[in-house]
């Protein structure tokens, strides 16, 4: 078999780490308070929760950090989930495959609704609520996992309003947000509406996943409690981690990183684009990312994307199918390439290599 | 109020934490494998699942690293409870009370047996057997939190051997074993019998509580189940903290820090024991324990633990209450105390205080 492409999992290369800055702000963290660096903090370091509330708008008390945004997100299910009349929640077809499970262990009642290229459609959205209450609503406005669109603002505000009308939190998920290099910055759903909104996000794609942070911001009455389910879980998040990661952004490094990292993506995001409208057949649809991890691709009819993965992997170009995005059927002529942890040169061959498997199938 | 003296949690105090040598291990860490520690490793880190798994005679393959043992005992409690017919756990009573209510998260039934001096107390254990199947069970077979009572051989052997006779796993849960200052060391569990014990473990007493790294050690194909269900719900332990971890290991500070930390935790206890003896009650009995972090009192019939609860708290010595460790009633007269977060000459000044609160009261 030639040399693996691996198009499987969004995370970053190793050439992305930010290494250097990295090592020098642990040992600033070392140096400056060991002690809170090997002792438990529940929520989370406070200089750090109180530096990643000032970028939402809110006091460090509102910010619950954890092991990682799925983490903060089981939490967050966890507490929405036991106040709740109803187990059912609404999310986007296709969504993140393991909020999916996420939601599935926890006993939701997961209803999909459909995303197009402007995100989730709020009429259809409008439809399921008319249906019956929902615990909550989970979206992911910016770079979706896996389609890769990004949420109007019409839609965003549409989605809040539907919201408040039937008494329902929404959840947004925002781990991409920053990494944006096309089209025009839009509001976060928590800057539309701080009231009734709680966003996760995660320093897993703007600085390392082996730091292993994720955040919530939620209201205040919320954001106890989810702090309070947190502490009963884990205790403490990993307070080495936090405690580098806070001399991390102190010494000015995260903006920088974001923006190398920025730069790297959309070189990658170029190249996959580019080698796909040369490599694969006419038919192929996408919606061409701004910004994020992936691209998402529909074959068009009669594609079988889950015996294609299955050959695509045997020759060294594995992708994650469309079916493992959908909670109740559907995906099966989609796929989701992650360009995040292939150079972009590596990422030509590749989807060189994945057009002929697509052709001779 | 008085300078509060905080015999809560099970925490070492701050003194304690092996500052210098950790910086040098995270500096390494750093130096030696930067991209490791910034990146996804489900399971953890391989050389530390190594270096743990040769502890306890197991491949680094039956070793799967948590954030905290307290994470692995949820994804050993997902797992076990998925597959089991029954949703019954049995647990020691008293026991640790954040399992009891991860167990209960889980949806389990979660039944006590008594604990003594001698550990579970088999007959009992053998009774609530014969009742109804159990999923899995539950035990703290060294200086157990919160009695620090120890099991004794005989009992380590006659509960494996029920646990074989009714088809049950048994899961152990052994974060204090290393810390003994006193009396015979006794196989674990999983020495006594690999194949049907999972060993829960945690570097927050050997090391430090900020690193949160814990694991568990099970029957291969338990450990491939596990590993599978912790990388759903954590994709990765956090690794910085991993690779730190397995620096400091390999640095050869493990062995000398548990060796101080046993030290500094037995002039703890003696002072505690010391100090309950001239300041309580004639009538409190108490298990004096072998090592580990808890004195376990019960201050006999008619007293009121749950309410002096509240006056200790208000006079600086703050307990928790014996209550909190049933899963279905009883402690009502008994208190736990941590003597592992307060230097000696505090401990004696804490439980003169106690003492008066208990006597006025």
């Amino acid at each position: 078999m030639a040399d693996p492409i691996p198009f499987t999992r969004g995370v970053p290369s190793a050439d992305m780490l930010p290494v250097d800055d990295m090592r020098s702000a642990l040992a600033t963290a070392m140096e400056r308070e060991p002690v809170v660096a090997l002792s438990y903090s529940p929520g989370g370091h406070k200089g750090l929760r109180a530096w990643i509330g000032a970028r939402h708008g809110a006091p460090a008390e509102r910010v619950i950090c954890a092991n990682g945004s799925l983490e903060a997100f089981a939490f967050v299910t966890g507490v929405l989930l036991g106040r709740a009349p109803t187990a059912r929640v609404l999310v986007e077809a296709p969504t993140y495959d393991r909020s999916i499970l996420i939601l599935r262990r926890a006993g939701a009642d997961v209803v999909g609704v459909p995303v197009d290229g402007d995100g989730i459609d709020t009429d259809a959205l409008a439809a399921e609520l008319e249906r019956g209450p929902a615990a909550f609503i989970y979206v992911i406005p910016n770079f979706q996992n896996p389609s890769g669109a990004t949420m109007s603002l019409e839609r965003r505000r549409r989605l809040l309003e539907l919201a408040r009308k039937h008494g329902t939190v929404v959840v947004e998920d925002d781990p991409y947000g920053l990494l944006r290099w096309a089209g025009e910055s839009l509001p976060t759903l928590i800057e539309l509406d701080g009231d009734n909104v709680v966003t996760l996000s995660s320093f897993t794609k703007t600085v390392a996943p082996g730091l292993r942070i994720g955040y919530a911001v939620a209201p205040q009455e919320l954001a106890t409690a989810i702090g309070g389910y947190a502490e009963n879980t884990y205790i403490s998040p990993c307070m080495i981690s936090q405690a580098g990661l806070a001399a991390y952004c102190d010494a000015g490094f995260f903006e920088p990183g974001v923006e190398r990292a920025k730069q790297e993506l959309k070189r990658r995001c170029d190249a996959m684009v580019e080698a796909v409208r040369v490599h694969f057949p006419a038919e192929v649809q996408m919606v061409v990312p701004q910004g994020g991890y992936f691209l998402w691709l529909d074959l068009g009819p009669g594609a079988d994307t889950t015996a294609l993965a299955a050959r695509a992997a045997e020759a060294g170009v594995p992708f994650v199918k469309g079916a493992d995005f959908y909670a109740d059927g559907g995906g099966t002529t989609s796929l989701r390439l992650a360009f995040s942890a292939v150079p972009a040169d590596r990422i030509r061959e590749g989807i060189e290599r994945l057009g002929a498997v697509i052709a001779s199938s």
